[in-house]
């Protein structure tokens, strides 16, 4: 038997998702909660590496017993309350259902959606503090229309490695953006992002390269030749971890 | 000169707004603020009380200098931004305004705007941990119907005895309620209330008398018998703290 939990978290008090040694992470508490409200050995896989202080509204990870003869006695639909139970309040499970036993959390996921959160005020918002990055300025609707046009040169497939933060080991880096655009609701400008798989910090580096359009330092039509130099050093900085949220998992057989 | 701030703050941290010894407040954090940006002795006036854990969409505070000799040189345009460099990020000025010297924060108040946030689901949101109450169910359309008609019943001059936590030494405990209702957004549900006034505890006993006619201790139209009862034990308990928000003060100059 194996669950399939969806998991929103806020990471603020965290080294991100996976296990690290003696730090605090959303999977030691997840591994926690899960031995002590079903008493049983189990293993948790999340979907996902997440960087120290990103939020998830989407996350998902699989637990199943340990033990083959071992079994989660808790019914489905109760699960997520037994878990939340046990889990610190910056925290929740939102979902869970059974996925068939071969099915795999980080394995099966076909389409990753982030989105990235900017308060674009002078007045910071003390209720979106670390939730956010506080851009102190305002964005004219000019400007609003350049990063929107940048944005949408994201999309497609190439090889992203403009965007990847160097220390990364990946060899093949190239990935499919199918949606890729920014909204805006006054002071709240958010961007939005599909893709098939996500490079190490691609998202901030590319709304770093967006707000990079906004100051005028990049022209928003150079995206292109900025994706094609396939150099890190040519794109924007990368922007802080704050506003970063996973949004949805989409898995192939859902 | 006496400038009016109107400052927003996430009131988790804090042991309420006024100053307590060897207490983190939110007057502390204002008076250091206001101390190191201006680099003058100033008298800092709030407009009000708040327990702790409470927190303010639209607290008000005065600032003037303790010597009328010294001067505040900020331009008034950049004090909010001038005071929220000095200000931890769970504290933001929103706007600074001249008044007249004989302005007063507290007694100048004509009404106050309360709004207390339910978040009405079975499945807590992480992001609104300590910014909402966590009801841990659903509010169905009819017993939301009760609550409201529980909650038009506030409106009106009455004495609030039996909303005023035992311990408060005020005599004349009767206010004028000019508005009260609650709204729904999905599982996110808000009491709202404009008083010229209120007593200790008052909105948070008001809402845990409307969370008893929910779960049916308290008939929605036993609310005016409760009123003139002007008794502490036939109200509802007290809500907790944290889904309470000073939303605006209303001054009798503005």
């Amino acid at each position: 038997m194996k669950i399939l939990l969806t998991i929103a978290y806020v990471g603020t008090n965290y080294q991100g998702y996976q296990l690290q040694k003696d730090k605090p992470t959303v999977a030691l508490m997840l591994n926690n909660a899960v031995k002590n409200a079903f008493g049983i050995e189990c293993n948790v896989t999340g979907c996902s590496r997440t960087d120290s202080g990103v939020h998830a509204l989407g996350y998902c990870a699989t637990v199943e017993p340990k033990n083959s003869d071992d079994k989660i006695t808790v019914p489905i639909e109760k699960i997520p309350l037994v878990l939340n139970l046990a889990l610190p309040s910056d925290i929740s499970v939102i979902c869970a259902k059974y996925v068939s036993d071969d099915f795999h959390a980080r394995y099966d996921v076909q389409k990753k959606e982030y989105v990235y959160k900017i308060h674009a005020s002078t007045i910071r918002d003390p209720f979106l503090d670390k939730r956010v990055l506080e851009y102190g300025k305002e964005i004219s609707d000019e400007k609003f229309k350049k990063m929107q046009k940048a944005a949408s040169f994201y999309v497609g497939t190439h090889r992203f490695t403009s965007f990847m933060s160097a220390g990364s080991k990946i060899e093949n880096t190239e990935r499919t953006v199918y949606e890729s655009y920014l909204t805006r609701d006054g002071e709240n400008v958010e961007f939005h992002i599909l893709a098939n798989g996500f490079l190490y910090n691609m998202v901030r580096i590319m709304v770093g390269t967006l707000l990079d359009v906004e100051k005028g330092k990049i022209d928003e039509n150079s995206i292109p030749d900025i994706i094609s130099a396939e150099n890190r050093s040519v794109a924007g900085s990368t922007a802080k971890a704050d506003g970063l949220y996973l949004q949805k998992i989409f898995y192939f057989d859902s």
